[in-house]
């Protein structure tokens, strides 16, 4: 059915999937665990056969096109993953080698740049020309709108986690004072249980312990948000975005996480202009729709 | 003459004009003290002249077109000055004001981006599809070149001198950290002078008071060299660009500033992908080519 298009969000744990109309509404859904190997082989026929039991569960034939993003470093031109970390991955041509093992026309991208492609298309940053959409997770990293349009250098581009905004934790990357070593969901969790002993599963409990006036959390959270602010400004200084787009688990809390940032940004900023702050809509859906996006782009071009 | 266009880099003190053919070759060249009026009609009478006394000069019809390139913020789309210190304007919608003094088409632009433009088409950076161009100057600036297009976002984006590269030094902006407060030409002149009572012409007289082994000297520029390694790493770890171009006076002394550049970059990144550096290669020309580059879009489009 060339309408249709199958779409498939991989990540180092989970394959979530979805048959999508051209209206990007799920006629059916499924979930697996990844099914991993080095060369990729492994994923492909993963893939394959998630695509025949989505059309099976809808009753429909194959789909006119399959999206498939993965996390890591991915140059959607060549259509290689460069580096891919959850999925143990360097330089696999995922692209080509899923496209031919399928039959089918195969668009191959990034996970939070296909998110942010979603937010720009259906979400919370639609209608906008200049905006960048920022995914607070285990890292953060960023998908910028720049003139209307994805920007990518080769899956190099927006690597705002790692943007230095002055403190002296070290960073998984090796440097010191990244943004993510202080603000992603996985530092917030981190350095809470550093100071209380206590675990957190992600930085949701420690906003609710904030909330509550556990000091710590509000500590912690208060240097996440800081921190966020301050990466955001450079951000800013450089791009320029009329609308900021904010995703993760964290802004599940918006009341709580936003004003603080909008009043870092308020006092720090000069002559730049503020930009709107908005909380991403689609949630962890966003993958999935952009994977299905790319996929309907790949349709539409052929 | 539809082929020939005139070009205008206005300054805060000189106007620098020229009437160049399509292939950027000069046929007369010019220079005014800037005429200055809030409202722009002065430097618009002033192009008047210079542009007859250009076609005048070079025993030539009128120009097919005017490219103006001015300091400051300048919306190109919308044609306007937002601001322009040197100028003393504010919201100055420039292009159609000169185009209905004269008669004539006028592409109206930013000089560093022109520059950028002129450096990224003809110059140094040529050949590139993710660039960065850097004046070093009164001030820092960077022009974007993203995906083969100059990035503006209004004539905002590019404010690379405001990213925060953690010193403690005040900025004229009114925030503490920016790079163009430690590594401008004249944060060098200012800060070797603090330190020597000893005033100095920009950093020129500065880094060849370093090379003869000046410890204040050598001081000073250090951490300008350091400050610039800082933001530029910033830069590229959220565009990635392939080349970094690098103008203004300092970059002269290309031979003693470049390597220590090169060297903070080799030690601070990570992941991120080493850019080239390159040294700008039009000088003091690459506005006014810019201008006429623009000029010469402008000229195509109709």
């Amino acid at each position: 059915m060339a309408e249709l298009v199958a779409a498939l969000d991989v990540g180092g744990t989970t394959v979530k999937a979805a048959l999508l109309d051209a209206d990007l509404n799920a006629l059916a859904t499924t979930r697996a665990p990844t099914a991993k190997s080095a060369d990729g082989t492994a994923l492909a026929e993963q893939v394959a056969e998630v695509v025949s039991s989505l059309a099976e569960q809808a009753g429909t034939g194959s789909p006119g096109a399959v999206g498939v993003v993965v996390p890591g470093i991915v140059d959607e031109q060549a259509r290689v993953a460069r580096f891919s970390a959850n999925l143990d991955w360097r330089d696999v041509p995922f692209g080509d080698l899923l496209e031919n093992r399928l039959g089918l026309p195969v668009a191959f991208g990034h996970d939070v740049s296909a998110g942010g492609l979603a937010e720009f298309r259906v979400g919370a940053g639609k209608g906008c020309t200049d905006a960048a959409f920022i995914a607070v997770g285990t890292g953060i990293a960023a998908a910028l709108l720049l003139d209307g349009r994805l920007y990518r250098a080769h899956g190099l581009a927006g690597e705002v986690g790692h943007i230095d905004v002055g403190h002296r934790i070290v960073c998984g990357c090796g440097a010191t004072g990244c943004l993510e070593a202080i603000s992603s969901a996985s530092a917030i969790a981190r350095r809470y249980t550093e100071r209380t002993g206590r675990p957190a599963d992600g930085a949701q409990p420690v906003v609710d312990a904030a909330r509550h006036g556990d000091e710590a959390a509000v500590a912690v959270v208060s240097d996440a948000l800081d921190g966020l602010g301050h990466g955001l400004k450079t951000l800013l200084t450089l791009l320029a975005p009329e609308v900021i787009v904010l995703g993760g688990g964290l802004f599940t809390a918006a009341d709580y996480v936003l004003d603080p940032v909008r009043e870092y940004l308020a006092s720090a900023l000069t002559f730049q202009r503020m930009p709107e702050l908005r909380v991403a809509s689609l949630g962890d859906e966003a993958g999935r729709l952009g994977a299905g996006l790319l996929a309907l782009d790949r349709l539409h071009d052929r």
